[in-house]
């Protein structure tokens, strides 16, 4: 039977796939390259995280992933149609998973004996890099970039994981408040329409950019 | 002297290399830039597959596929204007590079012992994700996403080559049914017009999901 | 006391962070946004490039490169305005980086036992392909496919060190040599309007290839 954390798993990866499925269908991808761009939001952030910290990917041990996003993508082909309505509960698995994933990758760099910057960075990547991949592949800006507290809710949750740890308390603790706080973080940011500041540019800049360098 | 199998892979190279260098030239890159998007068209795929089984990358022992790739360069400086009436020799040529990828990746994932689902998709990434490398550099959405059945010859491939493993026949034997598989998937596929379905997507998807993540 | 190498070190990085937040900014990305951009600019290609070589990327074991992008945001954000007229010194800024980075890859390479063609492209890496990721994020063909000597610089200087270390140079003596053949190279193409050729591209052959492949 699996677990509790096993299925908050499941489910943030089953929203992620639809994420990246749902971006492919509005380019007009056919149901390969959905089901790759959906993989890729789904694992593309742990896989990141893996290579970096020289272990080996979650999803070459285990299927589940691959099979979590198959049926994510036999659920938009069948209820594309009704997916609108479902934009709040998508809404909260999403934040789920961004909050799951930040907390895996958090612990899994302490776990390996990394220093804390490194550990805040592995969570953020587990928990945004999937959604960078996926913009690149559907050729825009990553969103994460220009819009709405995402990774900086990673960054948050990591931070909160590690004092925790540091505090002396257990793994178990460290995990349910640094999850926590990304998942309220996030959804207070969208609540509240909390964004970061945008970096000034003028088109002085930009255009002696491209002329110079 | 080359074995038989070293010359399908030089031919392999050539062709994925013109292909990454002819898109580069239709962008107005300059030498250098076609030549690195030749590269990262013929090596990206395998490369990505030996950062994640953990192995030195092939190009890092044998100096051949950057050899390959120069070759390419010049033949497309020098006879650019001709290449185009070779267009169906180039789709043989990319098609048997295409299949000799794959059965690479998918036999040297079963060496190292690892489970049919990886060695299905490293045979894929061997084959197909040096195209999506070289349309990324080129700022497009990578064409396999979209069109055609190309990796999808890949994953066909490397299934029959994991079912001839099953059937306890010998690595020379799975090779040669897994390459043939892929190779004439993705001629009939281009000749009778087979395509995947294209997931549908509504504007309002589109518009929704941008407001909203 | 930082020794020599070091304070070029930070120089090189806070440049090449200065040129990825100054990009991200003509973009409107927000302050998270930028830094990211700016860190994968600096950091970006010593991480290929230590992945590549299966060693741990020294920004996991150093947190100075993430001290580094965070002044250059702050920077960025108090004196952008100054920046444009600043554009001479980040250009000479900007070419001690390309070239201390050239130097660095260059010479761990070697060190690690590795051929001299995989010694150049580590440099090459090392010293561009930070760049090229800054122009996948920002959604840009990567400039240093298609302008000015840049990249062109790291392989010339990669070979001036190799050659040094071929003449049985000590490794101080090629890492002065090989940087200061990048430095040069790059300020001349660029004072005297050194460009490699365009790839003759025709629109037959584009119209063709997407037909096609």
């Amino acid at each position: 039977m699996p677990t509790f954390v096993q299925i908050l798993d499941f489910i943030g990866t089953f929203a992620f796939a639809i994420s990246g499925i749902r971006l492919a269908s509005a380019k007009r991808f056919d149901w390969f390259g959905a089901y790759v761009v959906g993989l890729a939001t789904a694992i593309g952030g742990g896989t990141i995280r893996d290579v970096l910290l020289d272990v080996t990917p979650g999803w070459m041990t285990d299927p589940i992933y691959l099979i979590c996003t198959g049926v994510a993508l036999l659920w938009v082909i069948c209820f594309g149609r009704w997916l609108i309505r479902l934009n709040n509960t998508f809404f909260i698995f999403d934040s789920i998973g961004l909050a799951l994933f930040t907390v895996v990758g958090v612990g899994k760099s302490i776990a390996l004996g990394y220093p804390f910057w490194v550990a805040i960075i592995m969570g953020s990547i587990t928990g945004a890099a999937g959604g960078v991949i996926r913009d690149v592949f559907i050729n825009e800006i990553p969103l994460i970039f220009r819009k709405e507290i995402y990774a900086m809710a990673c960054v948050v949750g990591g931070i909160t994981y590690w004092l925790c740890h540091v505090a002396g308390m257990e793994s178990y603790g460290c995990q349910l408040v640094g999850g926590s706080t990304v998942f309220l973080a996030r959804i207070l940011a969208v609540k509240y329409h909390i964004c970061l500041p945008i970096l000034k540019g003028s088109d002085e800049v930009e255009a002696n950019e491209n002329k110079e360098q």
